[in-house]
């Protein structure tokens, strides 16, 4: 691999491997991939790239992606602005949206508190979030983040500095997922959703 | 993931999602970090990948990647012009360049004869070999293809053309690899390769 001569394909190799998750092999594939297709299969990928660069920007309000100064989300006025689902990414609101439950506001946090990793709340989109949330405006503040300890963590922080402005604060129900094959379920997981037992409703 | 309302990030979505082992999920994944990246990072993935196609050819002797009309193994005098190493494609001449244990010529076929994937000898680069491979040129073929039912249809096509031109035609020890558990091992790979053993020179 490290003997590739041509320069051109080593740049283009050491750029796709820059990406998270891929490595020098799959750069490398991916690359001659692209040589073997026609001309404008290559340049479109290209093009794509820096449209994207030069035409999303991320949403004043919630950090999320927009063509324009607020997203769709927080400038549709037909959505509940009194709830705000708080997400790690924003992979998170499209999967939120997927599920077509959910018509409040969101606001992306751009990652978890994590001291492992060197991340503190001041790397995160926080203080953007409590201006957001203010006791007069009724809002509920929703927490969707990862069921991991660095998750858990974060939950905390945020439920420390709203629990004085008498702000509701919720969580994603946790409990076993549709699909699940009891035997097969981690005991936290399974130790939760007895305690959580909801009446069945036939 | 249908529901991205951005038509920007679609396509660059789209786009990522064409490349081959990069599905919708990675794709978004790939298309938000460039976002999240400064400018240049996302732009010079794109200058690679235009530079890529604009600058690299196929070799015309050997159909490897090339920035001139004959690569740079074809060119280089000091490589043995009597042994020709046929190929699947051209990662498998960066791996034999990279054993530093062949001093030959390379042929790369783009490909092994598949009729399940409708993969003909014509679609192969056949022709180019065999005007390459004449008696007189007292050429050895190095059949290094990928020991399936596929390649070892195509060692059995090439062996076929070339069996009548008096050439010497050779391919790669197959045996246990280095680091392998017997009890491991494939029956096949262990059964050649008690058949094939060597003596052992202590």
């Amino acid at each position: 691999m490290d003997n590739i001569s041509s320069i051109t394909l080593k740049k283009c190799v050491n750029e796709f491997a820059k990406l998270p998750g891929i490595g020098r092999k799959t750069a490398l594939r991916l690359s001659i991939h692209l040589l073997k297709q026609k001309d404008d299969a290559a340049k479109e990928l290209a093009q794509a790239i820096i449209d994207l660069k030069e035409q999303i920007k991320f949403c004043a309000i919630c950090n999320n992606l927009s063509e324009n100064e607020i997203c769709e989300i927080c400038s549709n006025t037909k959505r509940n602005s009194h709830q705000i689902c708080v997400v790690e990414n924003i992979q998170d609101i499209l999967a939120i949206e997927n599920t077509q439950q959910y018509q409040g506001h969101y606001h992306v946090l751009n990652g978890v508190i994590s001291p492992m990793d060197g991340i503190a709340p001041s790397d995160l989109n926080f203080e953007s979030l409590f201006s957001r949330v203010q006791p007069e405006l009724q809002v509920e503040v929703i927490l969707a983040l990862p069921t991991t300890v660095e998750g858990d963590t974060t939950n905390f922080y945020i439920y420390r500095k709203l629990q004085n402005k008498a702000i509701k604060i919720s969580t994603l129900a946790r409990g076993v997922s549709i699909g699940d094959e009891i035997e097969f379920i981690d005991e936290l997981t399974l130790g939760r959703s007895i305690i959580n037992r909801v009446p069945y409703e036939g």
